[in-house]
């Protein structure tokens, strides 16, 4: 059970001119589920990603760095669940190039218009058979309004669909962003992976679409964290179809521009958080955040120094007011100048640690209240600086084991 | 119930000539066990030690540091376990000093000759009553053949007492090292903490002992994980009494400095090993041996990243050979020209991986085989140097969970 959210309504799902969504039932590794998605693109499309910094990166992020090298002019993207094509060779990158010369041919474009993404288990092959098979099934059910489907076609051991749309006014045109991704964040289930697609029919020019997928990927996918672990095949995606029809964003510093990357954002954040809540084992949804720090980067380290402590997240699944855990986390973020005599702690509302040690203030029976809750603000204020940063995660339960310990058998 | 690590007995303890270690039950967290001791040593004993990186220190670091600035010889130790005198601000480093005045009246030397320690819960005040209670009471039974007792007297969460003795010839002269610790690592379980205490009667000058704690820590205490985490607590003293009476030691390059640098490594990877076996919920011992690496740097890196993936982990946990997670995991190091087609993994005597993927040879039953066993050996060859590095860890647990939630309740 995800903390705090519910499968999304599918008439909430907007779909987003230049844009169609299909998906198969290529069995790649259970039978009865839809495990395949081909999301298509008019021409004129615009798209930008980033991806997973992990060096043992998977075939198809490394077919998709080298497609989008040579063209941003894309016209699909194919996906399939079950089987990461990651720790695969020169086999897996051959099998990636396969999959996309399938779907070209089936539109009827260039090889390198179709960028592939895959998620599931590492170290295995792809089934060639079955996914070149299910090719012909999604592009045959191609339509614009298969978001719900296409967020449960590319889920792997996520317990819900993940899927968030927003419509906004530009110089008058209504422009619709619509995104789907599954989890769970860098911990990758069972390693499966991280993999978003965001698309929207705002015109764009193509440095502002790539400046904003990093602002969006930097507040969104890269705040979250489960356990610390990154995957092989995190890839984030964003597409402008460019059929919204206003004047071209062309530039920082707009009012257009800061309204578009706002809901970009905010389409990106709901689906982030949605892999946090659904992490695995996932009982408590905890907001981390930090500020008056000197950069923005010792703020994170700080925040991911909290979330992925073991100790403080198995305090949070007993609800347990161990607090000096977090100091400790605090103090092990890698800092070297860090000064705990200045450092202030609070826990949702309740002041809990200043001047090196415990507030004067402070009762466990209000730590305890604050732990109680499914949500939870740690709240850490450095007094060194004007910058902050937030992150997002999950406690550690006996369910985090279990499922991890269950995987493939 | 550790991996493969009994109580020792209690005769393989050594004493050591110039050290006395008095034991007593002050009560500090619970009734009807020691938890607290005094470990003594005669004029002339040299002092030497490594703490914590951790910004947010333990009050008796802090003290610990000044202390040692001031001088390097030391007359005692003075062990609390129960209340690890962390997050406590200006008071806890008063509750530091106020100890080890107690300590330096009842032995007659400077209060700057007494070196404090805790280990327990974080945020909380010594209870300093109990504190004073207990030093007559260890100073009252101070007696050489205490090792064991004085092991047992500072356990927290460790379900098994740790310790090591050796002996070996220096220029003709019997020379004894023996070892206390407490566990269990990076981890500290409960935030307890790791402390470590190594006493030798060996003749040594005071910078070689200072070289010789840094290579000692290296290769052993520093080279272990449960979880991660790194305490506020953890200390790591060698001391030298000189009673042996052979001619001092004093400089690098010799055949006796060696032999001692050799013996005490020993003696320090027995505990640090101890720990690991102890580690929380740990049903596996796992050795991770990285070699061919640029720098010891390096692969240290890749070590610990694989040390520290709770996917690995558990996997371990669960016997199951989901290899791929540990490529993962390698890529996942930080090091940012690593060539996976470079790579060898090996699981034991079973290569698995190889060019980027799963090696042909490699047989699911032969990883299954290997996985099933209490103590595992992770392999990884980088083909890039001369340079290795090796770390213990433990596996990832339910009952990692449960002793971690339920701790303080």
């Amino acid at each position: 059970m995800p903390v705090r959210y519910a499968t999304p309504d599918p008439k909430s799902l907007l779909p987003v001119p230049g844009v169609t969504l299909g998906i198969a039932e290529a069995h790649i590794k259970k039978p009865g589920r839809a495990d395949m998605l081909v999301m298509a693109f008019e021409a004129g499309t615009k798209v930008t990603g980033v991806f997973t910094q992990n060096r043992y990166c998977a075939a198809p992020v490394t077919v998709c760095r080298s497609y989008l090298d040579y063209t941003r002019d894309v016209r699909a993207l194919v996906v399939n669940t079950g089987c990461a094509n990651a720790g695969t060779g020169e086999r897996g990158v051959g099998d990636a190039r396969a999959t996309t010369q399938a779907v070209s041919a089936a539109l009827g474009c260039k090889v390198q218009q179709v960028l592939p993404f895959s998620t599931g288990v590492i170290m295995e092959h792809l089934p060639m058979d079955r996914i070149l098979a299910g090719i012909p099934a999604c592009v045959a059910n191609l339509a614009a309004d298969r978001w719900f489907d296409a967020a449960r076609a590319i889920m792997t051991t996520d317990t819900v669909p993940k899927a968030a749309s927003r419509q906004i006014e530009i110089y008058g045109k209504r422009v619709t962003i619509t995104g789907i991704c599954k989890g769970a964040g860098m911990i990758q289930p069972n390693m499966a992976t991280m993999l978003g697609f965001i698309a929207t029919d705002a015109v764009v020019a193509q440095d502002v679409l790539d400046d904003m997928v990093r602002e969006a990927a930097m507040l969104s996918f890269n705040a979250i964290t489960v356990d610390g672990d990154t995957s092989t095949n995190d890839s984030f995606v964003l597409a402008a179809t460019g059929k919204a029809g206003h004047p071209k964003i062309v530039g920082e510093g707009t009012q257009e521009y800061g309204a578009l990357q706002l809901a970009i954002n905010e389409v990106a954040i709901e689906l982030a958080q949605a892999i946090v809540r659904d992490g695995e084992g996932a009982t408590k949804f905890i907001t981390i955040k930090i500020d008056q720090g000197k950069s923005r980067d010792e703020c994170l380290k700080v925040a991911k120094a909290i979330a992925h402590s073991p100790l403080v997240k198995t305090a949070f699944f007993a609800s347990d007011p161990n607090l000096g855990r977090i100091l400790a986390a605090v103090g092990n973020a890698g800092i070297a100048d860090l000064d705990p005599a200045r450092i202030y702690l609070r826990l949702g509302d309740v002041l809990v640690a200043e001047h090196g040690g415990r507030a004067a203030s402070y009762r466990e029976e209000d730590g305890q209240r604050i732990m109680k809750d499914e949500e939870i603000l740690v709240h850490v204020c450095l007094d060194r600086g004007v910058e902050s940063a937030t992150v997002w995660t999950c406690d550690l339960s006996y369910d985090y084991v279990k499922i991890n310990a269950d995987y493939r058998s």
